[in-house]
């Protein structure tokens, strides 16, 4: 669905401000509690943390994350889902978010219904208040930023940081082809997932792949180190080849790195108990740089997906 | 100055996307902590909170919030300061923020250098860290969009609502003509005297003003209630005229209502003993609607700045 409205009738400067935000807060719902503790003050208020709090901020803007072929009910979706898969790369739940819209004036105010129609069933369903947020305006634009609030769900909050050599490298779910599959779309956010991790001493690093391993893996990789990956080890999604498991980018899946001397088949035996039907791979080991074994898959070969570009 | 280069070679795209989050650091500097504390991880780490918290978000959008004659410090710094003031607007005072920005990739880099300075140089003098953000590319788009947290500054958090009949109506500073004054670049967002009047049991509601008075005294009126204000009584901002003062929005001033019964005189000592310097004005009160006495000024045949027009 084209996010601009044909007729002036459609869109939402024919509403206007004020009644556009009494439509919101009906879309919305249950979904977004009354001020001052959801929209309609100058700020929202929110409880006292007892625990380390977690923040993220993550954007949709057509027709960059979203073209006209995705229901505007699954762009709001995928906005909380973005964010939310963040979180869960840092072992953390979510508590509340606000979103910044930017809007042309000629937005269809159906696309708009069903786009907060979409974040709103999203936000019940993963319990996470929308509180506040602001609409501005500005030609040819329509993007929605959504800043998401957490907590750590467990004693530990996870970072990229604190893998070692040797450690092993796992992921879960699938790679590539997300765009052709709706994976970018349909995914579920690994927080369940992410929380057992965090909880899990011998799990020292990890991250969300959201730009394709063969970038975001550096980010893991100790200093004066390479991953060394056995490329029949990649959990290939159904159409995607080797290169789309490494560039396609958008996989929402935890990669995490294993101290080197865990039991790795207890560790899989419990993985699998705890998540019967999310697969979960291991992928080789961290090296010395330099010392990649014959074999291991040339990493810079493949590019991951590359912001700003001209 | 202008946001877009006229060579690739001085774009964010000639920088690439790993260098360019290099540079923000840099840029950034001490206003941003490391990771997981700051940028660089998937989400912000942030302290627990033994106070209620407060959040909001605003945006800054080229050319509807700045323009080739605002220097890009002073867009940074703007940006800060309109979250600022809604904090403000509350009691509360700041802990930290996040930044979505979405730029073309034209974007020039000593704009953008400029941009982050300004507001590293504003976040350390509010000592608010930069924790995290993302930066998205869209074709024609400089777009910044802030989260602020903060927390009560005292026992109190002060909304909107809560004002009653009878109550007085106060403005601090001046009102109209922000934008040839340049008093919405150079405005001082009311930290202190927010907090100061969240303090005070008397002031029963307040919010801060950026749409215009005319338009924004609306949500601070009780239910059946009018704003009966004096036109003499209005703090003009040099070269505002009345209309200028309704309506020319961005004041970025706290109005708030005082209870009926308040010691006047007794209140404005306090006041000025605290803000010697900031002007303190007492409009008028709430009355009852459609009982406005004669000489009161007929609001309704002002409007202050609506978004979303087309």
């Amino acid at each position: 669905m084209h996010p601009f409205a044909t007729t002036a009738a459609d869109s939402v400067s024919a509403l206007g401000e004020e009644k556009l935000i009494a439509a919101i807060r009906r879309w919305l719902g249950s979904a977004s509690p009354r001020a001052p503790f959801g929209i309609g003050d100058d700020c929202a208020v929110l409880p006292a943390s007892r625990h380390r709090q977690l923040i993220t901020v993550d954007p949709v803007i057509y027709p960059r994350h979203f073209n006209d072929a995705v229901p505007p009910r699954a762009v709001g979706a995928k906005l909380l889902k973005r964010n939310l898969s963040d979180l869960a790369a840092m072992g953390g739940r979510p508590t509340a978010a606000v979103l910044a819209l930017t809007l042309d004036a000629r937005t269809s105010l159906v696309w708009l219904e069903q786009f907060y129609r979409g974040l709103a069933a999203c936000a019940r369903h993963y319990r996470v208040p929308i509180v506040g947020g602001d609409i501005a305006q500005a030609d040819g634009t329509v993007a929605a930023s959504l800043t998401l609030l957490g907590a750590a769900a467990g004693p530990r909050v996870i970072t990229r940081t604190g893998a070692r050599r040797s450690d092993w490298i796992y992921v879960t779910g699938e790679l590539g082809a997300s765009l052709p599959t709706r994976h970018h779309v349909t995914f579920t956010p690994r927080l369940p997932e992410g929380a057992w991790l965090a909880r899990q001493p011998a799990v020292r690093a990890m991250m969300d792949l959201s730009d394709g391993l063969a970038k975001d893996l550096h980010a893991l990789t100790p200093p004066r180190s390479a991953p060394a990956l056995a490329a029949a080890a990649l959990p290939l999604r159904r159409g995607a080849d080797l290169r789309a498991a490494l560039t396609d980018g958008e996989d929402y899946e935890l990669v995490f790195a294993l101290a080197a001397r865990t039991d790795r088949e207890k560790f899989a035996r419990a993985w699998h108990r705890a998540f019967p039907r999310v697969r979960l791979s291991c992928l080789g080991r961290f090296v010395a740089a330099g010392a990649l074994p014959a074999g291991a898959l040339p990493l810079a070969h493949y590019r991951g997906y590359e912001h700003l570009q001209p």
